[in-house]
């Protein structure tokens, strides 16, 4: 998203860079007024282009909205995959996937930018973005567990679908900002206790 | 709370029967307007009592907001004991746990009369009323936790209380009703594989 793609000489910006341009001014702005109480009038000033230009890149404030949640959850998604990447065995990528998914979802939502509102949107109406990086976590599970269960760590008896959605779902809370908000406080710490339980739960 | 106390012959009603018609017209109320937008002369006015009345017995719309969810949550907790009463196991009581938990949160705050506006505060601001109802379903579990573990149902390495605030952890979703709206339509499916991940945990 943030490539230079100035190959082509041009005397305004290119599409993509005002795009980008746009989506950081936003999420500043989010962060600061919240994503519900922005127009995209305000967002216009903050930024000092029109609202008509705006409208070129972007069909409405959604549309700017989802793409920050799109690039929120994308960055979970590498933390996650870079702690889990070099993990000796499949128990050790449980206990840091539940570990980064609850650090990386409290740091990028609540406290590096308050971008809570976005999150509680993007749940209400079912974002893309949220869907699918739900289902690529639950993907994500289900692997561990096959590699698991090929090293002879985690029991087999379970059907792996269902094993698989039963740990999903444990994490869920963990998964989903707007539900990660009522626990930011206990999160460490569940995060190590859940592991834990989940993994007595796969004890072979 | 609902008690007929009339012994002693009086004119006007009693204080206990006020609180309660005040406390039954204000569940109405809120269910239909919400919580968070109806005030207390709002209240007055659909109750027929004058506001400096409704003052008489209840310091604020949130003392109010307090019984109503007091009460709810100790439906909750009736339909529970109920439920669990007569269940042959410590198995069949955790299964029983988290089904009755998901139906009554449902139905009590969702379904019924939707108070879901009085739990989002009552979760906020951390009401006395949500922090004993926690309190005592984390002592249940720990109870069932016992009487498995005496029976040889279930496993005893793990240390008892770090068992049972995870299996706690587990049910939280599901216990708060704050929470619960976010799993609504998922919840019976959850209550079912979640029961069975945690048998599986506790298997010895």
């Amino acid at each position: 998203m943030t490539k230079d793609m100035n190959t082509t000489p041009s005397r305004g910006p290119t599409d993509h860079n005002v795009r980008d341009q746009v989506v950081e001014a936003a999420t500043e702005h989010f962060s600061h007024f919240g994503y519900e109480k922005t127009t995209v009038s305000d967002l216009a000033k903050a930024i000092g282009f029109s609202k008509a230009y705006i409208y070129k890149f972007f069909d409405s404030k959604q549309a700017i909205g989802e793409v920050i949640c799109a690039n929120r959850l994308a960055m979970i998604m590498d933390i996650v995959n870079a702690a889990i990447a070099d993990a000796p065995t499949a128990s050790e990528k449980i206990r840091r996937l539940l570990k980064t998914l609850t650090e990386a979802g409290s740091d990028l939502f609540f406290c590096d930018r308050k971008l809570y509102d976005i999150a509680a949107v993007a749940a209400r109406d079912n974002w893309p973005s949220v869907v699918a990086y739900k289902q690529h976590l639950r993907q994500l599970i289900e692997t561990i567990l096959v590699e698991g269960r090929q090293a002879g760590e985690f029991e087999r008896k379970t059907p792996l679908d269902e094993a698989a959605h039963a740990i999903y779902l444990v994490m869920l809370p963990y998964i989903s900002p707007v539900e990660l908000q009522y626990n930011l406080e206990t999160a460490p710490t569940a995060a190590v206790l859940l592991a834990s339980l989940i993994l007595r739960s796969l004890s072979p």
